[in-house]
C-alpha cells in the first residue's frame, strides 16, 4: 500500500487535489471544521487584512490529526488490527492516537523523554501507547523499529507520506471556501506536510495564490533547501519551536521545490510576540510553532520585500495550540 | 428618547424579539459572528453535549460590544454629537469606546482605580477618554454625573437599558441558527443585561428552551432575588469574577424573574478550574467571569438537580477573554 501509495496513484507528487478530496470526504466525520477568526488591530498592526485559520481547535489541538485520520482511515482492515506505530514528540503522536482510537485499533508511539509534558499528556488521553526513548533521532528510530517487530503494526511517518499530506491539504479546501478573498497562504514548515498538502490543494484551486513557509532562523533547514536546490539537513536545530525542528523529507521536497513561493525565516522573539499578540488580542492560547505564521507577516523582511507588497489578504494557519500555559507565561516574561 | 425606550416602545419588557431583531440589522455591519466550539473531551467531563459561544472573539474580547454597538447606533445625530459616557471598570467601558470609535464620537469613560489593566489597555486603544474614580459606586457616580454636566454626553448604563439588553438578546439568534439542537442556555449573571436578552431572545424562537444563569456564590445577589422574588442587593461581593460583581437593575429584574429559569452558584475554584479547562482543552483565554457558564455546568448542584437531567445539548456563553496572562497563571497555581 505505502509502495502504492508513493509511486503509481499520483503523478508528480506523493498527493494531488483529487487524494486531498477523497481524503476530505474520509475525515469529515471525524475532524473539527475550524472557524476563521479575524481582528482589526492586527489588521492595523500588519498593514493587511488577515485571516487565521484556527487549526488549533482541531482535535488534539493541532492540524495533525487531519493527516493522522486520513492514513489510519486509509488502511486495509487487515493491515490495521496490528495497529500503527510512530516515533514524534508532539501533535502527530496525540493526533495518532486519537485516530487510532476511533478506528478501534491500537497505536503504539515512541517519545523522546524531552517531550512537552502537555503534548505527552495528550497522547495518554487518546489513549496511546507510550514507549519512551533517548532524545535523539537514532534511539527514536531503533525504538520504533523493535516495536514494529514486536507487534506487526503499520509505521506512520508524521510528514513524509501521501496519505499524510493529503489530509492537511483539506486544510485549503475549508479556508479557500470560508475566505475566497485570499490570496496568500502563510504555514509553519517542519518536514514539510502541512504546507505541501495547503499548497498543492490552493495551487489547484487558484494558481495566482502564493504560498508562503514560516520558519524559524534557528531551524532553518528549508530556506537553506530552497537556496540550494536540494534538500539540505542541519547538525542542530535551536528553536522554543519545538514543532519546527524535523527535516524537509523526500515526499515533501519536490512540492516544496516547485510550489512555495518563498520561505520566510524569524527570530525566536518574533515567535513569542506573535503567540502574545494571540493571546491578548484573539484570545487563544498558541503554540510557538502555531504563531510563527503571524511572526512572518509581521517581520521586516516580509514586510519591506517588495515581492510580498500586493498580498493583501492573507490566509495564517495557527496550526496547533498545545503549549503548557507555565512555558507560555515564562517564555512572555523573557 | 430613554423615557420612550424603557416606557412606551415595549410591551412588558425593556426589549423584545423585535427589538432584538432590529438591533440584529444594526449592529451586524460593525460586530463578529462567533464561532461555536465543541470538544468530546468536555462533553466526557460534563455528560452532556455542550456547544460554546465564543463572546471571547467579539470585538473588544466581550459580548458587550453587542449592546454598546445597539445603544451608540440607535443614537439620533444631534444626541450623538456631543458623545457618550459610562461608569465601568471593564468590558462595557472597552465596547462603548469603540462603538463611539466607529461612529466618531467621543467616549468618556469613567473608570475606578482599581480596574484590570488589560481592560484599562482595552479602553485607550480604542480611543476612550479615561477619568479615573476611586473605586466605589459614589465617587464613580459623582465623577459620571459631572462628566455628563461639562461634556452634554449621553449616559449609557452598562445593562439596565433596553438598547443594550436587545443588543445582547443578537447572541442568540446565532447561537440558535448556528447549533438549533440545543435544548438550554446557560450565561453568566451580573446586572443582567446579557441573560435577559438573551432569554427574551430564544424563549421566543424556543419557549421549551431553558434558560439557567451561572452566579459566583460571593456576588450571589440574583440567586437570592429570584428566591425572595424582588431584587436584593448585597452590602459587598467577594468573587475572582471582576466581570460579575453588579447587581440586577429594574430592567432586568423582570426578565430574570420571569424568563430565568434557575441561577446555579458556584465557588471561585470551580471557575478557575473552568477557565483551566478552556485553556488547555479549548485553547482559549477565558476571563473568569466567561468561563462561569462551564464551571455551573461541571458542578455538582447542577448535576445532581433532577430538574435539569435531561439538558442534553447545553449552549454555554463564553462571555469574555479580557484576562490578564500573569493572573490566569497566578489563578492556576493557587
Amino acid at each position: 500500500m505505502e509502495v502504492e501509495e508513493r509511486q503509481t496513484r499520483k503523478g508528480k507528487y506523493a498527493a494531488d487535489i483529487s487524494s486531498i478530496k477523497e481524503a476530505e470526504a474520509r475525515i469529515r466525520p471525524f475532524i473539527h471544521k475550524t472557524p476563521v477568526l479575524s481582528s482589526e488591530s492586527l489588521d492595523a498592526l500588519s498593514g493587511r487584512r488577515l485571516f487565521f485559520k484556527c487549526e488549533l481547535f482541531q482535535k488534539g489541538g493541532a492540524f495533525k490529526f487531519r493527516g493522522a485520520c486520513n492514513a489510519v482511515f486509509s488502511l486495509h482492515d487487515d493491515q490495521a488490527t496490528k495497529g500503527v506505530v510512530t516515533h514524534s514528540s508532539g501533535n502527530h503522536a496525540a493526533a495518532l492516537s486519537l485516530a487510532a482510537k476511533l478506528r478501534g485499533i491500537p497505536a503504539y508511539i515512541v517519545v523522546p523523554k524531552n517531550a512537552p509534558k502537555c503534548k505527552v499528556e495528550n497522547v495518554k488521553r487518546y489513549g496511546g501507547q507510550i514507549i519512551w526513548s533517548e532524545p535523539n533521532m537514532q534511539s527514536r528510530e531503533s525504538t520504533a523499529a523493535k516495536v514494529l517487530q514486536d507487534t506487526g503494526a503499520v509505521l506512520l511517518h508524521p510528514y513524509n507520506d501521501g496519505r499524510i499530506i493529503s489530509g492537511q491539504g483539506t486544510i485549503s479546501l475549508e479556508l479557500l471556501e470560508q475566505a475566497p478573498q485570499i490570496d496568500t497562504i502563510v504555514a509553519p514548515i517542519s518536514g514539510g506536510g502541512l504546507i505541501s498538502g495547503v499548497a498543492l490543494a490552493a495551487k489547484t484551486i487558484n494558481p495566482a495564490i502564493r504560498v508562503l513557509a514560516a520558519e524559524p532562523k534557528g531551524a532553518n533547514d528549508a530556506a537553506q533547501s530552497k537556496a540550494a536546490g536540494k534538500i539540505v539537513t542541519l547538525p542542530e536545530t535551536n528553536t522554543v519551536a519545538d514543532g519546527l525542528r524535523a527535516f524537509i523529507g523526500d515526499l515533501t521536497w519536490p512540492v516544496i521545490r516547485d510550489l512555495v513561493d518563498d520561505v520566510i525565516t524569524v527570530e525566536d522573539n518574533e515567535i513569542i510576540e506573535a503567540m502574545k499578540l494571540c493571546y491578548e488580542i484573539l484570545k487563544i492560547g498558541v503554540e510557538p510553532s502555531g504563531a510563527i505564521g503571524l511572526a512572518a507577516v509581521l517581520s521586516s523582511s516580509f514586510r519591506e520585500n517588495p515581492a510580498w507588497k500586493d498580498c493583501s489578504h492573507i490566509g495564517i494557519i495557527l496550526s496547533g495550540g498545545n503549549v503548557d500555559l507555565g512555558v507560555l507565561w515564562d517564555s512572555f516574561k523573557r
